[in-house]
C-alpha cells in the first residue's frame, strides 16, 4: 500500500519536473526534441546519476521505459498549456516540492537495499532529489539554481536524516517514511513562502 | 563484411568529430592539451555515456585504446590544416552526418545485444549519436546546439525507428541497417540543405 | 609505508581542493550547502568519474564516507578563514599541485590493478587528476580552466608516463612512484613560477 502511494507520487513528480523543465527549455527557445530531452534529463537524471554512482544497474528507465513516455507526453502537454501554467505556478511549486521529498526517499531506499553506510544513504537521497535540476541548469547554461535557492538541497538532507533517524530508533517504517516526507515538504513550503535561505558565502577576490 | 564497413565508417566518423571539435576548441583559444581532450570527449563521449548508463563495461576506448590515439592525431592534424577546413566545410558536415547515423546504429546494436526494450534501444542509439556534441558544447560553455539545430536528434531517432521497424518485420539485417543509415543520412543532408528545423518552443516568462 | 604516505597526501589534497573550490563558490555567491556540494564534487569528482568510466565499484567515498565529512569540514573551514586565504595563495597552489600528482598516481594504480592497457592507465591518471576541477568550472558556468591553464593536464600526463615508464623498466615501485610525483610537482611549480603554457590554438571563424 505504501509502495503504491510512493509509486503514484513518483509518477506525479516526474510529470511535474518534466513540465517545469519544458518552460526552462522554452526560455532558451529550444525545439521540440530539445524540450523532450531536457524534460527527460530533469525528471530522470537524478535517479540515473545515483544509480551510476552506486553501480546499481539496470537504471529505472531501462527497466521501465514507460517513464520515458510519461516524460515526453508531459513535456509536449506543457508546450500546449504553457500559457496557463503561469496561473498554476503555486501548484507546480507544490508538486516540485513533493517530487523533491519523494525522490529523496526513493534514493535513500536504493542505498538502504544495498546496505550502504548511513552517510551514503543520505547523500544518495540528496543526489536523487537534486541532481535532475542541476543537469537542467547546466544544459541551459545557467549556474545551478540549487546552489543558491531556498533550502532545496537542505530540505533533501533533512528529509533523509529524519528518515534514517526514525528507522534507527526502530519506529515503524511507513510512519517514519511519510513523517520524514511531510516534514521535508513543510520545510520546503515554508522556505518558499517566507523566502528562507541558507546564509550565502560571498567572496569577490580572484584566487586562481 | 558489413561489420568491416561499419568499423571503417566508425573510424572515419570519430576522426571527423575530433576535427570539428578542434575548431570549436580553437574558438575558445584552448591549448593543445585542451584541444585533444575536447576532441576525445566529443568523438568518444556519446558511446561512453551510453555504456555507463547501460552498465555495459568495459567501454570501447578501454578495450581499444588505439581510438584515443586516432582522436588525438585527428585533433593535432586539424590544428595543422585549420585554415583549409573552411573550404572543406561541406565535406565535414557530410562526414558529421555519417557519424550521426553510424553512431546511432552502433548504439542500437549494443542495446540490442543486451536484449533491452525497443524504446531503450532507440534511446541508446540517440545517446550514442548526439551526446558527444552535447558534452562538447557544455565544455565550451554554450547551450548545446543539439537542442536547437537542424533535426540532429530527430535524425537519430528516425534512423533508430527505421532500424528497429525493419528488424521487427523480419527483413534481412544488413539491408535494414544500411537502409536506415541511408534514410537518416538523406534526411540530415536535406535538413542542412533546406534549413529544416523542428518547431521551436519559445517561452519568455520567468517561472522559477 | 609508502601506502600510508600516499594516503596522508590524499587527505591533504582533498582538503586543499575543497578549500579552493569554496572560494570559487564564494565568487558565485553560493549558499553554504552549495559550497559543500561544489567542494565535494571538486575534491572527489575526478576519482568518481574514473571509477564510473572504468566500471570500478564501489566508489571511494561510498566505501569511505568519512572523506565526505573531511570535504565538508574543509569547505566550512574555508568559509571561516577565507579572508586569510589570500595571503596563503602560494601554499594552496602548492597543495593543489601535490593533489594533482597524488590523484594522478592513485588513478594510475586503480587502472593498473584492473590490468588495463598502458594508454588507459595514463588516461585514468589524468581523469583522476583533472576532472574534479573541470566539474567545478562547469558547475560555476565557466569554460574549464584546465583547457587553458599552465600545463595542468600535461603535468598529469607526464607524471603518468614517467610512472609507467619506470615500472616498465623494472625499477623499484616506490622509487618510481615518488620520483614521478616529484618530477610532476616540479614541472607544475616551474610552470606556475614562469608562466609556462602549452601553445594555444586560436581559430576565430564560425564553422558549424
Amino acid at each position: 500500500m505504501s509502495d503504491l502511494i510512493l509509486h503514484i507520487l513518483y509518477v506525479i513528480a516526474i510529470t511535474a519536473e518534466a513540465m517545469t523543465a519544458t518552460l526552462a527549455a522554452g526560455r532558451r527557445s529550444m525545439d521540440w526534441v530539445g524540450v523532450c530531452l531536457l524534460a527527460a534529463v530533469t525528471a530522470l537524471g537524478g535517479g540515473s546519476v545515483r544509480d551510476v554512482l552506486l553501480g546499481h544497474h539496470p537504471l529505472v528507465w531501462i527497466v521501465h521505459p514507460e517513464y520515458l513516455l510519461v516524460v515526453v507526453v508531459a513535456a509536449l502537454s506543457a508546450i500546449a498549456v504553457a500559457r496557463f501554467m503561469e496561473q498554476l505556478r503555486s501548484l507546480f511549486l507544490f508538486l516540485d516540492a513533493i517530487g523533491l521529498v519523494v525522490f529523496t526517499i526513493l534514493g535513500c531506499n536504493v542505498a538502504l537495499e544495498m546496505e550502504l553506510p548511513v552517510v551514503v544513504v543520505i547523500v544518495a537521497g540528496m543526489i536523487t532529489g537534486c541532481i535532475g535540476g542541476v543537469l537542467r541548469d547546466i544544459l541551459c547554461n545557467d549556474v545551478p539554481l540549487l546552489f543558491r535557492s531556498e533550502l532545496y538541497a537542505s530540505v533533501s538532507v533533512v528529509t533523509g536524516i529524519l528518515y534514517m533517524g526514525g528507522l534507527h530508533l526502530g519506529l515503524p517504517h511507513d510512519a517514519v517514511m511519510f513523517g520524514a516526507m511531510g516534514a521535508g515538504l513543510a520545510l520546503r513550503l515554508l522556505a518558499l513562502r517566507f523566502g528562507w535561505n541558507m546564509p550565502k558565502f560571498v567572496y569577490d577576490k580572484d584566487f586562481h
